[in-house]
């Protein structure tokens, strides 16, 4: 089967074998969605060989539990142990023994199919669309913001960043009825906000030492600095992206002001798809465009690009 | 009256005069404790004119309440405004427009007297001896840890640096029954941890990715670095300590662990009381030496000298 290949920071096509584990289901891709970490993958934030990706929603073709077959599922995209001390303490994301989608040490979904743990699978309710279950991922990381922390009503909550993934943090952050504001510098980033109501600020705007919750999802220093300075004494500090290479900080301030810097990833799938099958969220405006597989380099092209915000690859055909 | 004076990176003694402030109540200083942040401060950590010192024991002499005429205090640092935005919201130690004894716009109590508004004020014990309760502050300091993250009897917990407040963090962890372990490099350190029953490790002992929280109390990037080897995933990583300089931290590692790191500055006087009170914790085992106020300076230089613990200035006379 064709599959997006990356191998030595160089992403190709090529020609590789259907995947068989006998002890995981054969999901049959439908669609897939490029992501910030795939796109650092590519530049070697992470030395991975393999098939990329782990944004997807596909079919369950081969299980060796036949109420799976025929299935239309999303998956966790961490392949777990059940044994070490992470997964026996609730904690399984942090498996000690993980293989990762697309991430590391297991091959992902740009691809005709891919396997996975029937442990890890979701089925997506008939109402939720490929085009949106294919965000079930960065949304269950989004969520995870609050599966950490608690936001309450009144807090004064911003956002830095509303990227691909800015954008799905600020769409659940506003269900909260917080006082919500993002920073956005492209337009089309602020008008997918304006447009849900959501409120947008420029850095010379924001209050310093006045947020209660301050989400930093840039990636960049220049984002964490502003997000350091927006943050109250005792406030929280939420970091939910991969950093390029080190961040220096003032730590005598953090502990001057007791601040809290929690970092973040992934999330749970099962709100995230309550959430899509009840229209509360709706990743499908942050598409961009659709490439088929055959043209998938052409879509981490475009993916890439900045300002861009979610391109898939329609693998169904 | 005497006093230790900090201006422009020098420490003198100097003659000021007495201090009086109609608001505020006028102490008598009995006893002064020499603290990390004071050396920091003569060394340059942040610019302070005035002068040095916080840790005290000493007695009121005058106040507008004459019911705490001769009554023998400790008091909080941190001088509030009660009205902003910190004050209201019960954060008082992050007062938008505090002075702080000794650190910042406001005297401190390496001096005859010193005053401070009576709601800071808290009474001590008549059976905790002077030489105990100039402890109160930094043991309130290392009583804030517990106020801001649950410690459970089953956490390993790892305690990274033993020097003054080290010393008072691990007296009070140990109280939890927690599987405590301490870093300590020098020999007197170790043999008070021991002698409490405190297990010490060394770098090279500890397992990394094991501990449930640590708490950094170095002030180094080593430290820090040392702390953060030994954190587990979703861990909570106490930074308890004034740094010199940034320190460069690796996000991405941050984020895909969900590490949870929070600053940690000054704590709650009563506790740090009652539990000196019961002897649940006994700080008067740090003492290295008393100085007379006026061998103020060679305190100063004994409590810079690497392995020291506790040096004291008595200051009744």
């Amino acid at each position: 089967m064709q599959a997006v290949w990356l191998e030595n920071n160089q992403i190709s096509m090529r020609d590789v074998p259907q995947p068989k584990k006998p002890d995981e289901a054969l999901i049959k891709i439908r669609k897939a969605g490029i992501c910030s970490t795939d796109l650092e993958l590519v530049k070697g934030y992470y030395p991975y060989t393999g098939i990329l990706g782990h944004e997807f929603v596909g079919e369950v073709v081969d299980a060796s539990d036949s109420a799976w077959l025929g299935s239309r599922v999303v998956g966790d995209i961490n392949a777990v142990c059940g044994l070490c001390e992470a997964c026996r303490n609730g904690r399984s994301t942090h498996c000690e023994n993980r293989t990762v989608l697309g991430i590391a040490n297991r091959d992902g979904i740009f691809a005709e199919y891919t396997t996975l743990p029937l442990e890890n699978l979701h089925r997506v309710p008939d109402s939720v669309p490929d085009e949106m279950a294919v965000f079930a991922e960065p949304l269950a990381a989004a969520l995870e913001i609050q599966q950490q922390i608690q936001i309450k009503p009144t807090d004064r909550v911003l956002v830095v960043g509303a990227g691909r993934l800015g954008q799905l943090i600020a769409q659940t952050l506003a269900l909260t009825g917080c006082d919500l504001h993002v920073v956005a510098r492209h337009s089309l980033q602020q008008n997918l906000l304006t447009a849900r109501g959501i409120r947008i600020t420029s850095e010379a705007e924001i209050q310093p030492h006045k947020w209660d919750i301050v989400v930093e999802v840039t990636g960049s220093s220049e984002g964490f600095n502003l997000a350091r300075k927006a943050i109250r004494p005792r406030g929280t500090l939420v970091m939910k992206s991969t950093y390029k290479g080190d961040v220096t900080v003032n730590f005598s301030s953090i502990v001057v002001d007791e601040i809290n810097i929690i970092g973040s990833r992934c999330g749970p799938f099962e709100p995230a798809l309550r959430l899509m099958e009840k229209r509360e969220v709706d990743p499908t405006v942050l598409i961009a465009e659709e490439y088929s597989l055959k043209d998938a380099l052409k879509a981490f092209e475009k993916a890439a690009q900045p300002g861009v915000l979610k391109v898939l690859v329609d693998i169904k055909g």
